[in-house]
């Protein structure tokens, strides 16, 4: 096990009718002044933001609005949320929605109480000092990003989509109601499984000798999703499911199940040239990506994977051969996202194989030098051969 | 799944050397004039207090000292470290050492922004408005009072032990380096790894439906304890296997692990009572208790101790007859105990049948009622039944 920090101080306010406390937990974090910060609509249409509106009124906190956050939020509208800020004295942010919505919420929070340009911080040429505390209610179960340190944006005018991290954007609370996850579109319910999967197996992929005690949370988190999955696509209004699913993605990425051992996010960093060339959903993507990358690794990772295989999937251990455990594995796994009416394969996502050494050529992890990952270091030819096993006609080849 | 809030703001250090951080982080955490409190000398034997106060030293932080916890930590001490803070006027607390040391100095650090007696803390005859934040130095994986909100002290001259819960308590930093665990005594150790999986049992045995992930984390730290708790009783000076002993005592009592579920608590307050009279060591009197309250209350809960049986011990399911599975768990859990030479039965405790109805008469949860526990509630005779059960003569009639 490695030397790790460990520091996750969110407030959590989880279930049943939670939105209605937003003004008891704004004024507890001494909000007096907030933008609430929402994405196209559906806080509207499910009567969210309406409660939202009630609960602070109820506690005299003044509040304003700036709704239209796209998926994969924009650079354009956190300039927008940063002016109104400023002219309102904004001195909390609330995010209602998804990882777009928090995320975007994030950026203006740090932008607010900066002279210079937000995005500065996201080149890496600035590190914020001061942001407007922030504050979510979630309605999607995917990010992580109600109890994590970090927020993606995309800057259109620069071709750019790039992530911050600082302490200072983790929110100080989170309301999580799973209710308002049951009126999810199926598609958007099983991009966010695999995304908060994929959040665990960037972890859990590691050469750290002796981490056992993160090796069981992660194969916790990971059975429990998949049981949960499997139940809230037939059943979306399942509120069980909803509830164990969703704070699964927040343990998921909170770093709770990744102290003290190295960590991967070389699928992650493929995932996004995809995102950034064919406009693809996050979850959609890494569908497609992990499968890929876990048949590439395998061989040199067999018994990581067998235990993968035995301890999440329940596959017997073939003690003769466990090659053919660590297999049937991830067979298990693209059975799963199958069975999730993800793609699998490039072609299922609108990929082309001719862009395969640009997308290679791009995929990188900021910071991280020519080389993808540490589980298995990837070279630009091992990208390629990862993407190459994306292709219907190469997804047996292993 | 019940509705909950979380919040577990503590800011861990974890590894080898962190302790030399001391100063550091004291400094981000805004400490001037320290107070050091720690036991009866083994931090002084083990080099711990010299690099702390080095590591002070070094950042211009100033501080004092007041050594002699004693186990189950005393109101007297408490007293005088009130009366050397306000005299010294210290701004920041330091408990170094295992649980004593720690609910010692978090008893001071509520009781020095008094103006009255602390002790009414602990009798709910007042709630803590303010504290001296307090930091700890953990070198004995047990309690969890690293990571936790609560304190329990004995006042001798009132003849009772009680505990208080306070997020005012709660840990602004904790610093766990895992080395300072080789020289426990083999029993402080056994001790350590009972209590710690205790206070996951207390939060498995739940009537709470759909707490799949939960369930799944409790399962995964059990299993990590006892894996490693066996390592570390042949080989002390395994780091990995202290390593992930230590973090799953704080894991294991933060309540990230016990989260929308009724929890059931009756199995300490049972143990509080024969350590009250015999002065046993709490992990050991756990050892005692346990499994007379599982082969007590399993009848009516024979499920989940299959469940417990199979996936923690890895035995497997008799579908023909679940009862079979769950009896042979809790013999699983009894030879565990056995292993680590702790006492499982009253007579090995030093602990006498005629005193039954007066541990039974004792036995309460704070503001629980004349009910203990929630999983099974437990009248008087009930009680006495669990008591009757540690006996040796009876320890096979069930």
């Amino acid at each position: 096990m490695n030397n790790f920090d460990f520091c996750s101080p969110t407030y959590f306010a989880f279930g049943k009718d939670t939105e209605k406390r937003v003004g008891e937990l704004t004024k507890k974090f001494n909000g007096s002044k907030v933008l609430l910060h929402y994405g196209q609509g559906s806080v509207i249409k499910n009567g969210l933001l309406d409660i939202v509106r009630e609960s602070l009124r109820q506690e005299n906190i003044e509040f304003v609005e700036l709704g239209g956050v796209l998926p994969n939020p924009r650079a354009d509208l956190v300039y927008e949320g940063i002016e109104l800020c400023k002219k309102e004295k904004v001195d909390f942010i609330i995010g209602l929605g998804g990882g777009s919505a928090i995320d975007s919420a994030k950026a203006i929070s740090v932008g607010s109480l900066y002279d210079g340009d937000f995005w500065d911080f996201y080149e890496m040429k600035a590190i914020p000092q001061k942001a407007i505390p922030v504050a979510t209610i979630l309605t999607l179960a995917a990010t992580g990003s109600e109890g994590s340190n970090s927020s993606v944006i995309s800057n259109i005018k620069l071709g750019k989509k790039y992530g911050l991290n600082s302490e200072l954007i983790r929110p100080v609370f989170s309301i999580l109601n799973p209710e308002y996850t049951y009126s999810l579109p199926a598609y958007q319910t099983a991009c966010g499984i695999v995304d908060m999967l994929s959040h665990i197996m960037e972890r859990y992929f590691t050469n750290t000798q002796d981490v056992g005690l993160t090796d069981r949370l992660c194969e916790a988190v990971m059975q429990t999703l998949i049981a949960n999955g499997k139940v809230a696509m037939q059943d979306p209004n399942n509120y069980e499911a909803r509830a164990n699913l969703m704070w699964s993605g927040t343990m998921a990425h909170n770093n709770i199940l990744g102290v003290g051992r190295e960590q991967d996010w070389s699928s992650h960093a493929m995932e996004h040239e995809l995102s950034a060339l064919y406009d693809v959903a996050h979850g959609a993507g890494l569908a497609v990506v992990f499968p890929a990358f876990m048949k590439f690794t395998m061989p040199k990772h067999i018994m990581r994977y067998a235990q993968l295989a035995n301890r999440v999937f329940h596959i017997e251990m073939d003690f003769e051969n466990p090659e053919n455990t660590a297999r049937a594995g991830i067979e298990a796994f693209v059975d799963f996202f199958k069975s999730l009416n993800m793609p699998t394969t490039f072609e299922e996502l609108g990929a082309k194989e001719e862009d395969i050494p640009t997308l290679a050529a791009n995929a990188r992890i900021k910071g991280g030098g020519d080389q993808l990952g540490f589980f298995e270091p990837l070279n630009r030819k091992d990208i390629e051969a990862v993407y190459q096993l994306m292709l219907e006609k190469n997804k047996n080849n292993w």
